[in-house]
């Protein structure tokens, strides 16, 4: 396989996914209810592709209380900087691949 | 949602997908086996990936005897180019938002 396409994450394939990291590469830190608007999901398809970035470490939940009311924020971790900025080089070798020369 | 974002293109999302078009950007006809070394898939995950892909008709499958044998080759439709085309180009917007200016 070309080397390039070896360096695709699965992890980032979906475009909730690939939408979720842009966001959080960018902001320090960002609410539920901001990425869903901002992506325009689900609620349940959010939390699913979230849960999932999570569980691979790629980014970090943090709950507390803003006054009563709680409050869930996400944050992307080095690792997940990390990985999504080889994603973002993989499928730029994948582009150029594929533009003709000249 | 960002407009780039919405031009990701549900049917090239997995590296594999990605896979079978770039090869068929570049060559008129393949057949199966030479897709199967080229990406290092399965039977059986690559025929279900090209399956997907006729289905949404951006490929063509042509089935043709050489001599006795049965030959199947791949071809990219207009279409498949063009929506390839359009899903690397929202790509490329996604990496442009996020790479540092300046």
């Amino acid at each position: 396989m070309k080397e390039y396409l070896e360096n695709i994450n699965k992890a980032f394939e979906s475009r909730a996914r690939l939408g979720i990291m842009s966001v959080l590469m960018v902001e320090d830190s960002v609410d539920f209810s901001t990425l869903k608007d901002t992506l325009q999901l689900t609620d349940g398809n959010l939390a699913s592709h979230l849960r999932a970035l999570e569980e691979a470490a790629y980014l970090r939940v943090e709950k507390q209380f803003i006054g009563r009311k709680p409050n869930t924020t996400y944050h992307a971790t080095d690792a997940g900087r990390e990985a999504f900025k080889n994603h973002l080089n993989a499928l730029e070798q994948l582009i150029l691949n594929n533009r003709p020369t000249g």
